[in-house]
């Protein structure tokens, strides 16, 4: 229940655990994250269980930093005027404008550029980094026209250093390409196999970091992503 | 500090709390999401001032249900396989197609459709919508040739219950339109102020819910399109 921030809203609150402690017979669980003492009482004092998530950390803060906390709500949503929240917008902006290989300029500025074969789960990874980091990530696919050639699209080849690569289960790839085009041979399992091996063996060539994604989340490919970027910069 | 699941990694990271703690000579704060009793105990042990985010919840929770939790790591890694997470995909791919007008098909599948001009923050916001919530988000810009029509685009009149306005302060939008195109007639204070005020006539007059952006972050902004749809079901 997001926007509470008055006593009526608060009190309504209230009254929708009480009902649905009524209609359960058993305590709610609310985690509130809640930083007016008036509001946070109104709730506490409803037949829900309160797992009070400012609270419980902003008392020992402000012990340990010798200062009382202002209590100010919404403080948070100053952040749409911050160098950090701009950088945020222009990565997304960027990762949009160098989606699916989209384009070569600017490639220079990228700070990181996912390859793999269609569908392997570059394009959300890269949205995700950007929206969420600011990192700037753009992504390239690879296709069998590379294989053929046996090497990587001309236009990365500079920029081997913050290429990093996804790979996929070539029976988990052959499920999510017959989602989109049901019993094509881009989706069959022999051409699935295929390309992940081609695509596998490039990047052991070409000396590339690579990991797999079948059976991580978006959240967890970046959170990885990020890591071998930031120990990368550590080493300089 | 991710990814810390062995008893290697929880000393490494103990003694880089204690070698800031040498250097600033005040306490390093800790938030920790360790589940693992040995490897907190290790954290704990250390010279930073440790506020643990879980079990500080989990043993409450632990007394509410009646249930030991299994303490095991890494459970919220399976969400790669979850319908909510399938759900969550596909929300981005129908958002990236559907983005900037670019497509009118499938728009009766769209769970939110967002107006505005250019430059208002209808792309971040669907993006997010999309890759936080599983909302299969489009967007549209309202462009001077609507303005002289006096019409919203033909593609969106049978949709009109699911559209959804940005505006902006017209300062703010020059403000980010000569970031892309600086000195340009499209980026002029007169021109912002031009297509702010049809854009805002216009969704008043269709009878389409808007809010401004100037001020706010996409999370709030997706917070409150959220509330909006939420409630419309409710309705229902």
């Amino acid at each position: 229940m997001p926007f509470i921030d008055s006593v009526d809203k608060a009190h309504d609150a209230a009254r929708r655990i009480n009902d649905a402690f009524k209609a359960e017979g058993k305590r709610p669980i609310i985690f509130s994250t809640l930083i007016q003492a008036e509001l946070s009482k109104i709730i506490e004092a409803s037949n829900g269980m309160v797992m009070d998530l400012i609270h419980t950390f902003v008392i020992p803060l402000e012990q340990e930093f010798g200062v009382k906390s202002t209590h100010t709500v919404g403080r948070s949503h100053n952040i749409a005027d911050s160098d950090d929240y701009k950088n945020r917008i222009e990565a997304i902006n960027f990762s949009l404008a160098h989606d699916d290989g989209q384009s070569h300029k600017n490639l220079a500025m990228a700070d990181v550029i996912l390859v793999g074969v269609s569908r392997s789960g570059k394009t959300p990874t890269t949205l995700y980094l950007a929206m969420q980091y600011g990192i700037k990530a753009a992504n390239y696919p690879l296709i069998p026209e590379d294989f053929e050639r046996g090497k990587l699209p001309s236009g990365l080849l500079s920029f081997k250093d913050k290429i990093f690569g996804l790979s996929i289960a070539p029976d988990r790839l052959s499920e999510v390409r017959n989602e989109r085009r049901p019993g094509s041979k881009y989706a069959s399992l022999e051409n699935c196999r295929y390309e992940i091996n081609e695509a596998e063996a490039m990047m052991r060539r070409e000396g590339i970091q690579w990991m797999s994604s079948t059976t991580k989340s978006i959240e967890e490919i970046a959170t990885m992503i990020l890591q071998e970027i930031k120990s990368d910069k550590r080493a300089y």
